[in-house]
């Protein structure tokens, strides 16, 4: 869901993993087998409501975005998917619902869906505002009054399915909407997210932690973030930049045990910046004595690689946690791999102390699926040639 | 021993955290309880082999920094130390062997400790270079000889004594001695070390540990460190340098699970930062599809109130371990607080990942201790006020 | 006008000078003779409309903001000024129009100044929304009608007087106003302006010449700001923001003869870093052979005082104009000091090269007044002691 | 002299450039006519003591860089220079001087230019040590000796012809020598030098320009470089180091008035970076009322472009200079290119007021060329397309 430069990469790198041509840099559990190796991932679809992508194939949409894509991009064609409301307003739209009703557009959806028979629904649209949905009543409103945005109707429709997965990369509440995580357990299902915990938010949850773990008293945190990709325009919108807000700086209380006061929130957009935002962090903190210190962080951070080769790991857990019955959601991959991890309502923690927990999740995995008992799970690393 | 910027900024800041005159910001372990509060820690000596601190009280010395100290500091007064070879040159001596052959001052420092007593030895002397000692006969030989560096000679001196604990804070080998471990074990006593994990390193390990967990593939590390305190100044002598520089990158192949090409190590003395040193550090890794991001990092850390802030734990857990009747040495002690982890060939792990196997040694001491168990240590950040 | 921190400063650091117990660090032309030193500077009145400042000497103002002032301020108390409609919606106000018509409190205003007499006005107040005016027509229409934001109303007030100098050190449009511009020239007046050239600003104007002089291309600057002063906390109003806006962007095309795309804003109002802000830059540009190069700038700066020190040159520069027969406005000095630099109109150029200007205008000062003629005039850095 | 990166990306660039094929970006005076176009350089000879080099074309070696040249590179073979004492240690040489008496070599390198005859020589060679030589005989006696650098013999080869420039754009004392500037103008010829100032140095005089109009008070300034590419590799050497260093902090007392504690200097070499390196600077100084302010700039800057930007100007005015009867050596010329600008004892100035007066000089070059009077030069950037 979302032909947008994310997951054009994680199209156009797939493809070239599985002939050899890269290594699995930035996939978390490349060296990790769980029975789902990442040959068996296909990409079966593609939807996207601009005008400019609907009916191309992904290696047309590859080109255009300067990528040279393997020939197997050719079998894959965006379909158009429904705006709703909460498309951004800078894209001249081609979707199933620009001249039906919504109710019509919604079934033309279901139909395509039909053909393509998906196991791993992916969300990678743009960012949109969205709140909590607690019943699955309130959704069924939502859907019939057309007020949920199009993460939140996507995933309803999606869940009309049975045994699917449903990964969540962007803001909207959808893992973290009980509605939602309900549903796919009644249903053989599962949903992941929410918004992929990629460039600064992650590390800092993780510099937050070895803060803390050396009772250092954080006076404040201030952190820009500016790029040039479509991303970044759609959150000069207002509606969206606080939707971002609030998943980027969730996590302070439940690692620092405060919250401290902070400026963190994507800050603007500049278009020769490109992909690779540019990221600028400030922490002072009170040490033994009184003394404080500070801490500068910039980064130059390609956007959507990063959460590409997340998508590679996610496609395969959410592919292997069906397989061994585990419906609904997985904290220990949404807290590992996400900026608002659900359940709604779960408590952050550090992503380094996550990966532990993942890891463990991993190795039931494993004995789930009878593939031999390991003392540990080998670390991605190892798996550099 | 050692009575520079970082034994001062401890015992000033001890006196005014027991008279709760400040928190205790900067003591990872300041809300845990494991039966040897902050309350309890006493200064009982300083030796020093500068002349301009031997015969003072630490309320002059403290003051000498700048430093505003409490009354008590002026109930001890800095003893003479061992110069040895090892001392720096740009220090104008007063030490026991400044005129005595090196037997009679070792003998003339054992009478002095007799009458001190102390429980634990802290090692905060200038760094020097060293050698590990494998076997008590390769110690004797040794001290014999003269051919020791300062620490090794305290550490043996201290180990002459049953029952203490030597917290060796600075690069010499002593906790990465098997020697000096095997004494300790056998009689009663313990040594911690090498080289307190203050500063850039610790947060490039866990940077590193955030990389590797996400398989990014490191590329290079650049970290320069320049500071303006008597420790940056010592390590302009290139001997100094290099011990330092080893205890800085041992960790990337640990951690990695292969070494980058790096430049990490002091850089330069620049004597208006003071003890507030500057660290910039840049990394550059491959992410996914072949994309490469950098990481830029700059600091202003204090870094003498870092490490005093460390020693306050140090004490309590050292003096916590021998009388729980844990000897030798403690690796999961080691491996949060040091940059080089004893005992001799421990491998490094991330900060964040060894704080919890911290706490997990500080709950069997609370166990041993029959202090009530607890679902789990709660974290110095719940001291908070 | 506006006795917020800057003024503050000034008051306490000009005393501070007079007096001999601090060095004129800070101030550009501390070192240059031109008939006005430093110690004939006296403040004679202070204008605010913070309830919480009026009626207090700036002794007392100055205790609260944590300095520790001369006896000498303990003269001059804090009188009520005029809120209009542009002061900021946080302050609690204390002024001559809270209760009375506009037009009585005006004149009660002017009943103010009688009594102080001052030569020079310093406008150091809240940064307020404003369009340039072009005729005298204008402004009493805009007195009239009370929908001038204070800076000008102030200006417009001051000028009512003959022979002063009203130094506007606030984005609103005052010296970029050709109405009060003529109107001083009328009048044996002089106004300079607009927005004190501090921190990053400046910087960035003398960054961007040098890579114009090695002909580097320009690809994006980003530049953000956040700090925790008054001034900050009125930019998160979004018109304020604006304001500030586009007197920080304003020298792109005139320094570089392209306009680069860029984001250079006040960006956040956090509270602990307090007066010294937080700078963040990033640059990259072509270089030859189409490679792109990068720039990072953090900075910490003390925002208040960078302007204070400012405008005790200001001060001395306006009153030896006015006495020198210069009226109307000064450019070269507009130049050097300001953000957007009046008259209205004025391209800007290198900070490097305006100070050049600067001196030589100086020059001309000096001879006017009969002082000796030099071959150049020193660097106020020979002034060091 | 010296077929490395930045000759090479020279003569690479200057081939696409007169094709039309790049924008001559990084070439400061593109946009300025002063009768010599960069249409009529043209690389006549290349020499160097890299057997992996010399017998190549320049076509060759740029395809080993990874640069994709024109056709016409491989009209020019690199031919073997003179090793001397003073040619990295880490090369295998295939030099005049390998097998043959050092006056044979001399003697068949002067046949060497004999066949190409050059009008203007361009140093890039490896940093090596130096010292100014101020006569004749001096320079005679260090020939005969075998003890003078490599730079220096050429230099002094070069200016056995007449009517010749020989641009030393490397560290060794040439246009710092009044023996060759002396000999250059008795005999019609120019040199220009030493030691092309690109990256973090001329910034950093800039910044300090800055800094002391605003009569700052700098307390320190910590500046690190490291790259990857052969220079840095060959200041792993300790003599080039400083001779390095020497030209890099040249500047400070002559543009502060004072000199401020400072380390800067070349650090390391980190493979990884390659030729883009990395620079982190750290500058704190006294603001008005004593406060303290700190700048941080980290670079990555692609070192050998820089510098082949500048010498595509430096040909230019060289030749342009000769043919109007400009002999000796051109301080104009120096300020602004050069990190220690000849003749001998010259004082530092900002490069922006460098600047202004290289214009100057350009101008009186126009003059003397007949070129048509203009009000001032144009810049550079005026030739943006």
């Amino acid at each position: 869901m979302g032909q947008g430069y994310v997951a054009t990469i994680f199209a156009w790198g797939l493809a070239r993993l599985k002939k050899g041509l890269i290594d699995p840099w930035g996939v978390p559990l490349a060296g990790v087998d769980f029975g789902v190796p990442i040959e068996s991932l296909e990409v079966v679809a593609s939807f996207d409501v601009d005008a400019a992508k609907v009916g191309r194939s992904l290696y047309e949409v590859a080109r255009v975005y300067g990528l040279e894509p393997e020939p197997e991009l050719k079998e894959v064609v965006v379909q158009p998917g429904l705006k709703l409301r909460s498309s951004p307003s800078f894209i001249k739209t081609l979707a199933l619902d620009d001249e039906h009703p919504l109710e019509d557009a919604r079934a033309k959806f279901e139909e395509l869906l039909d053909d393509s028979r998906p196991d791993v629904f992916i969300d990678v649209t743009t960012t949109a505002k969205s709140k909590p949905l607690f019943t699955w009543e309130e959704v069924e409103k939502g859907i019939a009054e057309g007020s949920l945005p199009h993460s939140q109707v996507y995933a309803y429709l999606a869940l009309e399915r049975r045994g699917v997965a449903y990964v969540n990369a962007q803001p909207a509440h959808v893992a973290c909407s009980p509605a939602f995580v309900d549903r796919a357990a009644e249903r053989g299902s599962l949903v992941l997210g929410d918004d992929g915990a990629t460039g600064a938010t992650p590390l800092t949850v993780d510099i937050a932690e070895h803060l803390a773990e050396r009772n250092r008293r954080v006076l404040s945190i201030a952190q820009f973030n500016i790029g040039g990709n479509a991303d970044f325009l759609s959150l000069t919108e207002p509606e969206r930049n606080l939707a971002k807000e609030e998943t980027k700086s969730g996590f302070l209380e439940n690692v620092l045990g405060y919250e401290p006061p902070h400026f963190i929130r994507p800050t603007g957009y500049l278009e020769p910046l490109g992909d690779k935002k540019f990221v600028a962090m400030h922490i002072q903190w009170v040490s033994f004595g009184g003394f404080v210190d500070e801490l500068v962080v910039n980064m130059r951070i390609n956007d959507s690689p990063a959460l590409a080769g997340y998508l590679v790991d996610l496609s395969r857990l959410a592919y292997a946690s069906l397989r061994t019955g585990v419906y609904g959601t997985v904290p220990e991959i949404n807290l590992f791999y996400m900026k608002r991890p659900g359940p709604h309502g779960t408590r952050h923690k550090a992503k380094i102390l996550a990966y532990r927990d993942l890891l463990s999740f991993v190795e039931r995995l494993r004995e789930a699926r009878g593939l031999p008992a390991r003392e540990a799970v080998t670390r991605a690393r190892a798996s550099s040639p």
